[in-house]
C-alpha cells in the first residue's frame, strides 16, 4: 500500500525540480528559501493521495499539489510579516532574513506561481479548479482578518473561533482533498465527501496545534511551549477560560503575573481547574471521528479509506 | 465614434457594481476604498476598446477589464507599502489610513479577486487568458524588484532602466490590449500587434511620468514637483546625468545642496546643460511613433486605428 512518504517524496522531488530565473535574485531567492524550509507537506500529500485513491494517477496532479503547497507557503510568508514572527521552521523568516518589501513581493510572486501551477495540465477541469482555488484563497484571507480582529475583541465566542480556524486553516485542507479528487475524475459526491473530510481534519489539526502550544513536549514540538499564553493569543483554550466563571481570576493572572513562567503556570492552573485540556482533546477526537465517518460513507476503495483514516487518527496523537 | 469616456463609464459602472461581503470589514473596506480612488482607468479602457475594435462586444470583456484594473490597483497598494508612500490620488494610502497588515492582506485579496475576474466568462479562452495574466504578473514583480535593486546600484544603464519600466509598467498595458483582442476574437497577429502597441505606449507613458515629476505644472500634475530629484529616484533623467561627464558635479549638487529647493534647481540646471528635457521628449515621441506605426500596419478598421492613435498622441502632451 502507498504510504504518506511515497506522496511526500513525489512532492519534494517536484519542489526541487522547480526552475527559477537567475534574475532578479532578490525576488526568486526568498521563494526558493521558503519552499526548501520543509514542513509536513500535508496538503500536497492529501491532494496526491485523494487523486490516487479515487482512481486517478497522482503524477497527473503534481502541478496542482505544487500549487497548493506554494499557496500555503505564501500565506505563511505574509502572515509572518503581519504577525512580526522571527522564526519559522527553525530558520529566520523571510522578512527577518531579508526585509519587509522582499517578503511582500516574493509572497505576491508565490501566489501568482501557485495559480499557474494549479491550472497547469488541468485540461477541461481548469474552470472548476481555478474557481475552487480562488474561492478557498478568499476564505483564507477572511480567516486571517478575523484572527487579527480577534486580538482587539473581548467578545469572541467559541463558535466564532471555530469559524475562524475553519476559514484560516481547514478550507485549504478541504480544497487540497477536493482538488485531488477532481483531478482524479471523482464524482461530485466523492469530491464533496473528501472536502468535508479535509474540513474536519483541518479543525482537528488546528486544535491540536493550539493544544501542543501549551501542553506539548518542547523537545518534539520544535518551538517554545507557552508562547500563546504569553502573547494572550485567543486560542480555543483561552476563549473558553475567558467565557467561564473564572474570567476575573484569569484577568488577574494575565495582568499581574510577575514573570513569564508565573503567567504560563497561572493560566494553566485555570485551564486545569476548568478541565479544558481534556475537553480540548475530546473535541479533537470528535472532529477526527467526523472525518473518519465521512470517509467510511464515501465511494472509496478499502486502501483509500485506510490511508485517510490513518492520517486522521495520527492527528489525535501528533506531537509536532 | 466611441470615445474614451464611453469605455471609462463602462468600467466605472462595473466597479460600482462590485458586491463586497459585509464581513470581515477590515478586509473588504480597503479594497472598496482603493478602487473608488479613481485614476485614469487607462488599462481597462484599452482592454474594452481593443475588444470592440477587433470586432467583439466590449460588454463581453468587462470582467477581464475589471480584473486588470483590480490587479493594477493591487500592485499600487503593495508598492505603496514597500515605498512607504503616504499619499495616493490625493488620499492617504491604505497602510497609512489602516496599517501595514491591512494593506498586505487586502492586496492579496485583490490579486485573487483580479484572477477571478479575468477568467470569468472567458469560456474556451480561459487557458490563454490566465496564462497571459500570470506571465504578465510575474514580469511586473520582476520590474518592481529591479526598481528596488536600482536604489542601491551605481551602475544602472539607460538600457537597464528601459527594461525595468518595460516590466514594471508596459507589460500590463500590453497585456490589457492583448486580452481585449483575445476576448474580441482577434487573430494571433492582431493580438501581438496590440500587445506591441501597448508596450510602446507604456514606455512613453512612464517616461512622460518621469518628465512631469520634474517639469510638470504643480497645478495640473496633482503632486509636488521635484519629488524624484529630492529622493534620488533613479529615473531616465538622473541615470543619463549620472552616466554623463557631469556626474562629478551632479554628485556634489546631490550631496551638498543646503535646501530641497537648491537641490532641485541644481539638478535641473545639470539636466538643462545636458539637454535632457528635450532628449526625453524626443524619446517619448519616438515610442509614441512606434506605437502608431504598429497600429497602422495592424488589421484594424479606420475608427480603431484613429482611437488608438489618439490615445498614443495624447501621451506626448499629457500633463497629469
Amino acid at each position: 500500500m502507498l504510504s504518506v512518504d511515497h506522496f511526500a517524496d513525489q512532492i519534494n522531488e517536484a519542489i526541487s525540480d522547480i526552475k527559477y530565473p537567475d534574475s532578479p535574485a532578490g525576488l526568486y531567492e526568498p521563494i526558493h528559501y521558503t519552499l526548501e524550509g520543509g514542513g509536513k507537506r500535508l496538503r500536497p500529500v492529501l491532494l496526491l493521495a485523494c487523486c490516487h485513491f479515487v482512481g486517478g494517477k497522482s503524477e497527473d496532479a503534481v502541478n496542482q499539489a505544487l500549487g497548493i503547497e506554494l499557496f500555503h507557503n505564501f500565506t505563511l510568508l505574509h502572515d509572518d510579516v503581519m504577525d512580526r514572527a522571527d522564526i519559522r521552521r527553525g530558520r529566520p523568516t523571510v522578512h527577518r532574513r531579508w526585509n519587509d518589501s522582499t517578503a511582500i513581493l516574493s509572497g505576491d510572486a508565490m501566489l501568482t506561481m501557485a495559480t499557474s501551477f494549479v491550472v497547469a495540465g488541468a485540461g477541461s477541469k481548469i474552470g472548476q479548479i481555478i474557481g475552487l482555488f480562488n474561492k478557498t484563497a478568499m476564505e483564507i484571507y477572511e480567516g486571517q482578518q478575523f484572527d487579527m480582529d480577534f486580538e482587539n475583541r473581548r467578545d469572541v465566542s467559541v463558535g466564532d473561533y471555530i469559524e475562524m480556524i475553519r476559514l484560516k486553516t481547514s478550507v485549504l485542507i478541504g480544497c487540497a482533498c477536493k482538488m485531488g479528487a477532481v483531478m482524479g475524475g471523482a464524482t461530485e459526491e466523492t469530491q464533496q465527501a473528501l472536502y468535508d473530510y479535509g474540513i474536519n481534519l483541518g479543525l482537528a489539526f488546528q486544535l491540536r496545534d493550539d493544544y501542543l502550544d501549551t501542553y506539548g513536549d518542547p523537545l518534539t514540538f520544535g518551538k517554545e511551549i507557552g508562547g500563546d499564553i504569553v502573547n494572550n493569543k485567543k486560542t480555543w483554550l483561552l476563549i473558553n477560560a475567558m467565557n467561564s466563571d473564572m474570567s476575573e481570576k484569569l484577568k488577574k493572572v494575565i495582568n499581574q503575573s510577575p514573570t513569564r513562567g508565573d503567567k504560563i503556570e497561572g493560566v494553566k492552573s485555570i485551564y486545569a481547574e476548568l478541565g479544558l485540556p481534556g475537553k480540548c482533546r475530546e473535541l479533537i477526537s470528535k472532529y477526527v471521528a467526523d472525518a473518519i465517518e465521512v470517509i467510511n460513507e464515501a465511494d472509496l476503495n478499502e486502501s483509500g479509506k485506510r490511508f485517510l483514516t490513518e492520517i486522521a487518527l495520527s492527528t489525535i496523537e501528533r506531537d509536532n
